[in-house]
């Protein structure tokens, strides 16, 4: 989890720019990662409705958010010292055992500790924070634990073109059929007031890269999130995947992504689709699809370049510092 | 777990002492609690042999030392500002629920966290005494998880002259029979080596309050921090308990505390017994029973006074600072 050095300081001309992305689990990591590079001014807006492995049994045993994506953002910026690496590892130190504690994050057990002990998700999460020494915020995009249901299309091989609800986020991102749409339940929850205030109070909305329908798309389902979304005047960036993710989005080509999010938000603009070169074979629709959304495509190298589909932090920060500066002159 | 003001600043009249605190559970915390208030050089040597609740899960589940003596004091240490006492109960905080985490207290779980990561069980008690800011260190009398087993006269109501041997700490502590003695399994265990360097550097080291049988006299029953605790150059103080523990003392009179003492460690001298005016109607034997040991009896108003077995931190403090500086004059 080390910051390793900024791609420029940002403090150069001028105060950083004021950032939140949006996402969950291992995409929302790689983008915190490189945006800690480029901004000292960074907020993380995570979704809330995991129901596998920790976060799930933790959410049925005790009532609580799902805290799982909420403490892989706080340990993506985690402090650069020994203290704050240290505390990032335990924080993401799972149990190995024959027994009940078998799978638990330790640092789910914390966050959801203080949650108990403070009543208030953010303040624990800030407290949290404040242990690691976070390089930013991380905040829930709701104060309620939320359940993902996909339409999907040919879930059962027999009955090809049949379509049938999935509910809940394991077996959304693990169909086998094809995801059409996703809605949230309970529908219509309450958003995170100090989620909303950030994108507000934002120059650059970050969404993506992460599993598409259940950790990119769903801010859009939280109604004053997505008001916040499409009324903020910070710009958009929506951060492409390096590869399909099986289930979800299989055979998507680098435009489904955007069209898919259209279908999500018909209102909602785009300034900037950020994509690596390595996964555009012809750059036309793409940037087709960008420009009907009103943005413009930004290719560059973001993956390691080892063949494994894992955004580099360092490259992926130069090119959001790159986008960030050429918008600001 | 609030510190109040000292009863006078240790650095008054040079260094401050340095004290060694020996025990487990709520008299360990009774009497770090007091301490922290007399010196800023404070040394807890907790007992590794709880078999129940949280701490006998995890030993159990994980085979690491049981963690809640050593969380309990830890939090004893806790800083006095708004981080201290936060984490102090962060901590301190047990889940409730019908399920798998029911009963465990968090700092368990962020002690055995650390032990895993660092593999080292000194290492990452001080670093939850860095996170609480703690008042001193809290250390393992041994390395390896311990048993107790304690020889009992009438375990079994229909047989009174019968000495039975009972194991583990749960059973020692809650048998309806008289205990005997103890003893440790596995036999001769390893102390913990910097244990036995803050006995052999300490100015004054303090034996109770506790559970005698399973929180004070096991430190004695380590050869090589038995050892230490003999030929340390270090003054004794042996601080007695408020009340019977029904089980483990049952029917004891004040100096029965000092018999079972001396017959589990011959060798050792004590040079102060400190017992409340309250719990002593007549002096005279325990003051006897003391000056066999070597030492002086100490009475004085330790209590809160409200009718419960419970040290008053300050009034303990007040005793404790009172023979520290006696003895220097």
């Amino acid at each position: 989890m080390g910051a390793g050095a900024r791609t420029g300081p940002p403090d150069d001309d001028g105060p950083p720019p004021r950032v939140v992305a949006l996402g969950g689990g291992h995409g929302l990591s790689a983008s915190l990662q490189a945006l800690r590079r480029v901004t000292t001014d960074l907020t993380a807006v995570v979704t809330v409705a995991d129901d596998g492995g920790s976060s799930g049994r933790l959410r049925r045993e005790l009532g609580v958010l799902p805290p799982g994506d909420l403490r892989m953002a706080l340990a993506a910026l985690c402090g650069d010292d020994e203290w704050g690496h240290t505390w990032s590892e335990v924080v993401q130190h799972r149990f190995r055992s024959e027994g009940e504690l078998h799978g638990h994050a330790v640092g789910n057990l914390l966050i959801v500790a203080l949650w108990e002990l403070l009543g208030d998700s953010v303040a624990g999460l800030d407290w949290v924070g404040q242990l690691l020494g976070a390089h930013g915020r991380v905040l829930p995009m709701s104060s309620v634990p939320l359940d993902i249901a996909a339409e999907v299309e040919g879930a059962d091989p027999a009955r090809p073109g049949e379509v049938v609800t999935v509910r809940g986020q394991v077996a959304c991102a693990s169909t086998g059929g094809r995801v059409r749409s996703i809605s949230l339940l309970p529908e219509a929850p309450p958003a995170s007031p100090q989620a909303v205030k950030a994108v507000h109070e934002a120059d650059w909305v970050v969404f993506g890269p992460g599993s598409w329908f259940t950790s990119v798309l769903p801010h859009l389902l939280v109604p004053d999130l997505a008001r916040a979304l499409v009324d903020t005047e910070a710009r958009r960036v929506v951060a492409l995947n390096l590869s399909p993710q099986r289930g979800e989005t299989d055979g998507f080509r680098p435009e489904t992504y955007l069209e898919v999010l259209e279908e999500h938000a018909p209102e909602l603009g785009v300034d900037v689709v950020l994509a690596d070169r390595s996964v555009v074979q012809d750059a036309g629709p793409l940037r087709e699809a960008a420009a009907r959304l009103g943005g413009e495509l930004v290719l560059g190298d973001v993956a390691f370049g080892d063949g494994t589909p894992r955004h580099d932090p360092d490259r992926l920060a130069a090119v959001f510092d790159r986008v960030f500066r050429g918008a600001d002159q």
